[in-house]
Order: structure tokens, then sequence, then C-alpha cells
């Protein structure tokens, strides 16, 4: 297995439904990717027992935590423990791209 | 708990050994930055349950993976899993700045 992977080579998107894709994979933690072209969305929802946490490589999310709403750009880390409803709206003008993980693994 | 942090108000620097801080924690991960001055090294380690990645932020690193030595920069995503030796030198000219996270935390 390939040990080292570069994010940019790992991004996408689809006309229907935001992207994503797994970078790595264990029991512990599943790393991935998830892009947004501008307006989409990734509906709320929650992990009854995972954490989840997404980094923002590039692009303005606007990321909702419980009832709570953030506006988040590059460099930003969102943490969603488990229980806590989360989703995200790509609010900006260009792909939104997030670094993201879930422990344990789905 | 704030659940959203900027990565970069969480950098910092030791002279005596390289930075690391936590920016959340759970039982199934712990998530954190690392900051290497160039020239500081992170001691080839293992964890002996715990699978480990590192995302570059910024910087540019030599890491070792077992027996791999693997020169990686801003954007690389670093995979560690259970039991690998792993470790990182910073060979650029400007500061190493790692996302690190290890699931199940510490």
């Amino acid at each position: 297995m390939d040990l080292v992977k570069q994010l940019d080579e790992h991004v996408g998107s689809r006309a229907e439904k935001f992207y994503k894709t797994t970078l790595f994979r264990s029991d512990a933690l599943m790393l991935g990717v998830n892009c947004l072209e501008p307006g989409q969305v990734q509906k709320p929802h929650d992990h009854a027992d995972q954490d989840k946490f997404y980094y923002v490589v590039a692009g303005n999310g606007r990321f909702q935590l419980a009832d709570q709403y953030i506006t988040a750009g590059a460099g930003a880390v969102v943490w969603a423990p488990a229980g806590v409803i989360h989703g995200v709206e790509n609010i900006g003008d260009g792909r939104l791209t997030l670094l993201m993980g879930i422990a344990p693994a789905p």
C-alpha cells in the first residue's frame, strides 16, 4: 500500500451530489476527501458512535454543528463528536475541498 | 467546547524539540498540530495499537515509514498504520506544519 498520497490528486466532482473518496482506512480510522461544488450540500446527519473531523483545504463552507452554523475557510478544523448533528454547504464561488476522518471507521 | 479551530492559531515553536499541541480529543481520535523548525526531527517510533496520519499543511518533510524514506510537501497525506515505525525531519527552509491524528487516542 502506498502510505503517502497527494490530496489534490484525489479531488473530484459530481453534478448530482458532492464527491467523496477514501484515502486510507483501518478499523480505527477512515480518512477521505469530500469535495462540494458551489451550492452543493452535505445534508445534516450524525454518527451515533463515531467522532468526525473536517479540515478545510480550500474553499468556504457553512458548517452546521448541532444548532450552530459556522462559516469556515481554508485552515479550519471542524470537530463533530459522536451524536452531534453536522453538515456543510459550499457557500463560496469555488470548490470546497475537505480532508475528513471518521473514528472508528464506519 | 469550541468545535471549530483555525489551525494557524495553534502553531508554535520550541528551540529544544519540535512543538506539538492537541486540537481535539476523544477516546476514538486525538487531533493535533506538530511544528518542526528547519532541521528538527520527530524521532522514529511506533504505536503498537494506534493508526496515525499526518497532513502536511506547509513546509517540506522527509518522512520515514518502516524502511522507506519519502519527501513530502504541502498537501501530502501520510499514513502510519499501527506497528509501522515512523518519523519525520524538516528538510526545508521554513517551518514544517503538520495536522496529525492518532486513532484510538493515546
